[in-house]
């Protein structure tokens, strides 16, 4: 479909790197996929203190050749694209940056004590994994569902966030002075959170019998609560467009909207097709 | 569409704080937004004992600058309507003076013992936030269908409290002697409420062979039976309103029931809307 | 609707106990609901130590009340139906006896060691509250959306049961060695079970990284596999009835099944309503 | 249905283990489905060790018949069938052999340190009891539905992962240098599942307020976006089908896509069946 007109180096380069058509392309970008999956588990190996410990310097020359390779690639990217500003301020654009960003900047910040913030920027490269998902279609109709009823899901976790503030609230009155695990306010509304969404760590639980009775209201709440998002969910996929289906269009009308069967115009009487 | 007929004082304050159609009336909206949730945060942020302890004139401070603005805008609000019994009694205002009276009480009954229950009613400020919800229209879709599904959530409801009371029951004769968890029965069944609905804290589980079998069992059932109050509400927001899509209506058969698009009667063949 | 020909005692008490009809028969069902709930508080409330070392006499006078109140009940049901035998073997005859049985026995059986024992039996009472699930329409649609649908969350049921077996085993072999949790395959399908159905209380953990990946896959399973019996009851409550809808049934060929809004036998051709 | 051609042994011994239509046939099946149960159970019950300690020759007798009468069996599904390879590399035939193979490697390998891997092994046993899920056909519609679905479900899985590796290294960042428990990214990981799927065991929780401000953002989000399998699997299980119902064609038009009861064609008038 694509006619090759000029056949320069950039081209060449915009070919490999931008896209999956020819099998240098296909090569690069099964490659990149490898690589940005091996410099995420190299940052999660990294951070157990008994294998950093072990080999220091192995994860020091790992992540310095994935940053090279990334960066490599980043200026490659920019140098080849016709819109290199348009490409540094697309989404991926920005999240090929913040993947090679970290590692850069804990050069000039590599004081002993500030090492741990180091580790945290260095830690934004795993944001490369999002390129993983365009690789998935099905992905599409699952994000358009889910934007078709953010709105819905907003007032949903506005109508939550309200619930536990209040819960949070009257728990921490009645809970407040006798449990030490509701001493505030924000506190108790993490328990209540905790509760709602029915994950239940057990860290902070109510001791009065009292406190106990709302718990388990705020628990069966929870339980019946979570049909809420599932049924606004549920409802947009079972719907997903609302597209024209065929493009049947009457000769002598020129209207369109025709069921797929139908032979005579609904709008004018006449045959459709033409006579 | 409003005719503006006496353009009194009154009149004015009523379309500043009742409506939003004028660049008042908005300005005045948004700042109550602000106001509102910057008192919900200041309430939240006191109860921290930390925070409170630093700084308590300064959280004393705000608390009766909000305090006075609600009351002049709650006075405001009962002035500038024509029917102030009505408002004083309709939803929202109740919640404006629950919103304001916390504090003016906690003057009168300032005993040293008795701070943490004016705390306790200064709280329910917090109830103004309900106001947020009107900003967003979907809302009503949602509210709608819990609505009309409340009758089976009810029933659904019903069924899991007797649930949860036989298996209290059951589990306390199981547990009640080996483990002191299970002392009595109203604890063994707010244990089955947190395990039913999935949230287990862990602060009360069973010790027996038997009990961890009819826990499991709990479980199992909690896990399915979620599947009922979604499945209600997921049908009530798919079938949100069977009213008549329009008013079209045969001039010659008298009959309606048409397509939004249809020109011709589908019932007589002639025009819709007469010759 | 209901013929009175023979008024004697046996059908006024037949009218009285069993029928909601009459102003006597009304004031008999909602005098027995609240002595119903009553005797279910009354057994939870006297379970709790505390209360019933306090006033142990009043529990025993009132348990003793209830229980010769349903007793009576009991014995004028099976006098004032015409088939007393069908209504002893019905569901809701045999629980009106199992709400009674217990305190006799316990009677009988009245040695201190075995006093659990008879409290136990006494707890059986609660399935009177059984006959409140009545009283709601709503539950009939629930119930046949459940038993439609019950085949398939048998399966689903059966599913998950093999899924804990294996997985259980396999954490057993995992973490049976080194965490003391782990102990049998049983106490690790227990843990599984916990897991899958995130409920998660906490009392066994696994501790090895091996067993915290095993662990992780499970969540996500049972996070992903809930919606299973969602899907399978939704499904059954948006298709409760597949019923004819309409009774338009053609004058020349006698044949139903048209749509609501034909005027034409989509059969034979001719005017559905006669010529 | 099936013509008997030869009536040898072989085709006796396979009518019986393969089929079910037979007295003799169903015999074999119901008798092997006791015997893997019976089977499975006596795994579980050995594995609990004061059990185990008490009989120890009992197990050992019965494990040895299971694995006998197992052994015979597939035996003899391999002599009876006419493709042994086939059924041998099917997914059935693997695991009959995977069901007695660890029995006889426990012979081998019986040194007294490597005895708890070769309980390992014998537990894959429990594989077996799969066998018994084709005996429901339900199981048919929900495996169906799962897997047209199943790459929304994988795409919905990949997503969850991206959170939590997300979210587990930002967790490390914020509680990393306070708390023990968030010592390293994995283990960091393994607390945003078990919070993400709302299990929460509570054995790794945040301290930090920022810490417990994340984890409640984790909380509703995993509340929130359980929604999307169930509205996924949902899908699925209400449209099972789109294939073509009926393979009616019109004999002078040759169009398809009649109703069942449709006589006429809709397409051009005349008889669907000639005339």
């Amino acid at each position: 479909m694509k006619s090759k007109k000029h056949n320069s180096l950039k081209f060449k380069i915009h070919e490999i790197i931008f896209e999956a058509d020819t099998p240098a392309g296909k090569f690069f970008d099964v490659a990149l996929l490898i690589f940005i999956i091996a410099s995420v588990v190299v940052a999660l190996i990294e951070s157990v203190p008994s294998l950093h410990n072990r080999f220091p310097n192995l994860f020091y020359i790992f992540e310095w050749i994935f940053t090279i390779f990334f960066t490599i690639e980043y200026i490659l990217r920019l140098y080849s694209t016709l819109k290199p500003i348009k490409y540094a301020m697309s989404f991926y654009g920005i999240i090929d940056l913040l993947a090679i960003l970290p590692k850069y900047i804990s050069i000039f910040f590599a004081g002993t004590n500030s090492l741990i913030v180091i580790r945290a920027l260095r830690l934004l490269r795993i944001f490369r994994i999002f390129k993983m998902v365009t690789f998935v279609r099905e992905a599409e109709v699952i994000s358009q569902a889910l934007y078709k009823s953010s709105r819905k899901i907003l007032v949903f976790l506005f109508a939550i966030l309200m619930i536990v503030v209040i819960v949070g609230s009257i728990m921490y009155l009645v809970e407040g002075g006798v449990n030490p695990d509701f001493d505030s306010i924000p506190r108790s509304i993490y328990w209540a959170i905790v509760t709602l969404t029915t994950v239940g760590y057990g860290d902070i639980s109510p001791n009065t019998s009292f406190g106990q009775f709302i718990a388990a209201f705020v628990m069966i709440l929870g339980y019946a609560v979570i049909a809420v998002p599932t049924g606004i969910v549920t409802n947009e996929l079972m719907n997903p467009k609302k597209v024209q289906v065929n493009t049947q269009c009457c000769m002598h009308c020129s209207r369109s909207g025709h069921d797929d069967d139908a032979t005579f115009c609904k709008y004018c009487g006449n045959l459709i097709n033409g006579e």
